[in-house]
């Protein structure tokens, strides 16, 4: 039984824990103050080519989203999401718990654009409701889809136009970058975002999302919020070492291609079989759609999501590949499929 | 430059890091739901030999805290803590961010008492004040006392005819209940509190706590609490491994008696040399007490954190052993001391 | 020129006033531990022919909501209300400040259904969304439908089956409880939610609302949150002597039934001249649809708020009646409206 | 009986209630945005001969403290308090519900002094701990002392140089500017804090505290905070139009010095007669110490609060005099005791 259930089903990159292993007895300060931590916020800096950000090694993707968000916002402001963002359908309230409304738009591919944002604005106006400061985006989305650059552009615009915040969610961002139709870098996004993390969980770390603070007026006092909110890992180097091996070279997205790839194989092999998908997405998400009695056999050699009903007979299903997906396995789940389909 | 500035210096005891390393490609359920965690929960289940408890893992005390007191809490209840407590003066606040008050108690050695409660209870009787509803104890302390059984019963009795919970941060528990004074058992704990949790971070792990809940009211949808507060980790194995090493024999037990063997060590030797303490502390904490020139010659060879000015002359300081601590260095440590002392 | 606004323009019943100026200077306890709320107390308990319920007296609906919300639910339990409900469109995100998620369900006529909340819980179904806690209701609703008996029910058939407790926001429940289709009452009310307030400020009072809890489990310490939530009034009596004016005999429902007898005389107006209602509304809210040109001729004479745009030509307006309503002002606006009717 | 429990014990000055009497059947804009509010406004600033500030009209005390330092404060930032604070001791952890610690620290008088202040920024240093922001102090204080001019200059002179807002809790602020010892006025002090109030309900209104932001960093979107919190009255009218009344001439003030003078009466008496004060406040709280034996037989014919017992035979009590206590009160009182007294 294979499972394409999600890119966190293993544990870290070969590299990633081996690195752990061979610096393991080393004594390190404590709470991210170790040089291990500085080494990786120097490294990431370097790759975004812009020194004046800060870096901040958070545990997980839900953490990071609810620490950022409630540090930047005062309690009567809220946040602008899509429908499908992660923090509307997926965090358990967390967004609310730390006392903000989460103001969703309907979207059909899991982006926002600048209509999107002009009409929440258009409709809060005055005290009685709160105040939109805050855009969420995810890159990739919750439905693997991506952003170009230009669209960003666009959404960063709309957003500084209205004193709005943009945020990214880069839970999924190596395999964003790194796929065929991505025209954004590191760079690009620091400049046209406030905040973004860049996220380790779900690209060969064991755990860990780098958020990058790009707007100065939001650095201050950061790591206080990461304490209030029991996020300061006593052994920070943990997540230091992680991502100094992510980003001393290019494993960060040599990983995201990768992913990428075995998603690549999964989709053009199901493409040429006949089949369609729910949405058109580059990423290492893909949801192909397939007759029931045919995801009923997949079931049994394959772990993967029940995503959508789209009829009586047909549902679409969701595959993820990670940093250790193998070609074979990719290959042999087309096989399989190929002989389900006549 | 030897550092006893705090037990979380170091990784993961090699056993630990080494079964990770082992198990790093398998694939796993996400979110804690994965055999791994399960047979975590079972092996600590057994060494408390209770069966109805439930347990949840974490990946730090300070959340562990925050989440546990405030799953357990309505709005208008409140904590008592000792002055020293761990929540009320190390968490930036992280208690009365989920919007509870703690109540503060003078104590003399880092412990509650029956008659603390029964003042606190004394003043806080109407609705123009919170409700004191929960009582946090650390064992070991925060300077490095432990509960006696006796103790511990009594402040449980006094809690139930109260209807106080009774909840025991154990971050440092391996040393407390591997020390020479120490009769209490996991069994006990679990029959005289209502939560507490097992340290994981301390005491040889990576990272990680084991939160046990013992009161059945208060184990109804945890879970959420969990996700709600970005604790729930993806990857959640990397939690369960590392209990399994603990529990699976008596590594986590043995892991406490190497700290306190080594704290034995530098206490038994700084005490021949006829120094004192601050306080008298049995577990792998110790606060001796120096003249000023004596701790500024040893700063040049050991790391440790200056903990409270005695007189103009002397201070105390604070030297934590920990699971990778060696009895050649606190030897060392003893030799320089000695050379030190005229 | 006339208000027809709302239902606050004006100060209180002359009868409440009076009663105010009367007591002024008698000497009474604070907090809401006088005679005075003590009495109403009893006179509301009287009307609903429910001893077993507890009242509480708080100055405002939107106060009301969420401390009840608040002190009703555990944090990870969200709210589930109609799109259109008064928690999620007009209290500047206050149930979310209080921690909690409200869940919203697109609606027609204002009124939530069986359906609607059986399709919540058949998304909100583990801990990676919120839980579904309670149902929050209006009567009269925000565009002034009302529930049958039969419909509220139902309501509380399906909330009770599956756990979710029942709140009913009765900020104008006095006109509710006294128009032509209603055939509710205080007592069916009381036994068929978990709370619901009654609302003094909408139906003659200077400021006020009564909070009724009748489920047991949700009384204990209410005092606490009103008092954490500086609702508590120093001179309680001020909310007090108002609720024996409105229950010591039948003022209450006389002003409701005032409201809508002078609602009904713009109705029947409106309609008999030809004019059409976004929705059928039999309480003292009416939503008339007029070609934009009358609007603006109407504007000049009378206030009114703009509702909803049907059509380039077309806009409905919002039109509310008061206890202080007069019945020439209605024949007036009507008189003013036919001759604008060509 | 007569009352001497509080300064809330009657309804509001004659004056207000006559006008709410005379102005009830006039419509006016709801939530605060009347010409009543508007002009309460213009003349509080005549009063403090500042346009620049922004006043807000809240219905209570606690309220407007939880209100204004939640909205004043970012998540991590604490509140320096007086031990004998009321935020502290008296609104039942209505700070820390919105998120933010109070630190408490002990004085004397129930005033705070700059060495307090540098006492806590001396250990309240890193991210380990909430970052202190505002410094609330009251003004009279819950002991009846008052600040002088000179001390609340020292006092604003340390917040400033440490970026710390200070915050003054006027809730009996008429008496304390109407005492004879009292060298502050309202412009002093609108120059020397960032916020304060003028209460209203201790001062002869119904209820109402006016809410003064001098720091014009703090004024931005302020209503907001009113809504989402539930303070903002549908019926705003009621606060402006007794705001009015007691500073279109000089009520305000005429109220705060007739209850320093009935309060003078009582403390000259009960001076003469050879008792003592636990504490020398000049305002309308006095708190003479008597035998038991004495209070026993007081308490038949008055009410007031038992306040600190001194030792075994005396008991200090609180008496508070009101806009409506009678100077023959007074004297009666006098006489009394003077009767028990051999």
């Amino acid at each position: 039984m294979y499972s394409f259930k999600n890119d966190y089903s293993e544990g870290a990159h070969p590299r990633i824990i081996e690195t752990l292993l061979r610096t393991n007895l080393e004594q390190c300060e404590g709470y991210g103050k170790d040089t291990y931590c500085e080494e990786a916020e120097k490294l990431i800096k370097n790759k975004i080519n812009n020194d004046s950000v800060n870096i901040h090694f958070i545990s997980g993707g839900t953490q990071t989203n609810l620490i950022a968000i409630s540090a930047f916002l005062r309690p009567h402001e809220g946040v602008i999401s899509a429908n499908t963002g992660h923090i509307f359908v997926n965090e358990a309230g967390s967004i609310e718990a730390t006392g903000h409304k989460v103001i969703p738009v309907d979207v059909v591919d899991g982006k926002l654009r600048r209509e999107d944002i002009l009409s929440v604005l258009s409709k809060f106006t005055n005290e009685h409701v709160v105040k939109p400061k805050l855009v969420y985006i995810s890159n990739s989305t919750e439905i693997g889809t991506i952003y170009k650059q230009s669209e960003l552009e666009e959404l960063s615009k709309v957003c500084r136009e209205n004193k709005l915040l943009l945020f990214m969610d880069g839970a999924r961002l190596g395999s964003a970058l790194s796929c065929r139709e991505n025209d954004l870098t590191l760079e690009n996004i620091s400049k046209l975002t406030d905040a973004f993390y860049i996220g380790g969980t779900k690209n060969g770390a064991l755990l860990g999302e780098a958020l990058v603070i790009c707007n100065k007026d939001l650095k201050e006092d950061f790591r206080y919020h990461l304490k209030q909110k029991g996020a300061m890992l006593a052994k920070g180097r943990l997540l230091g070492i992680q991502f100094i091996e992510l980003f001393k070279d290019n494993l960060f997205f040599e990983i995201g291609k990768h992913e990428n790839d075995m998603a690549d194989l999964l989709r053009d092999g199901i493409s040429n079989l006949g089949y369609e998908f729910l949405v058109d997405s580059p990423s290492n998400q893909i949801f192909p759609i397939f007759d029931n009695y045919i995801i009923r056999e997949l079931e049994k050699s394959y772990g993967f999501n029940i995503w959508e009903k789209i009829n009586k007979e047909k549902t679409s299903i969701r595959l993820v590949t990670s940093f250790a997906t193998k070609k074979e396995t990719c290959l042999e789940f087309i096989k399989a499929l190929s002989e389900l389909t006549k």
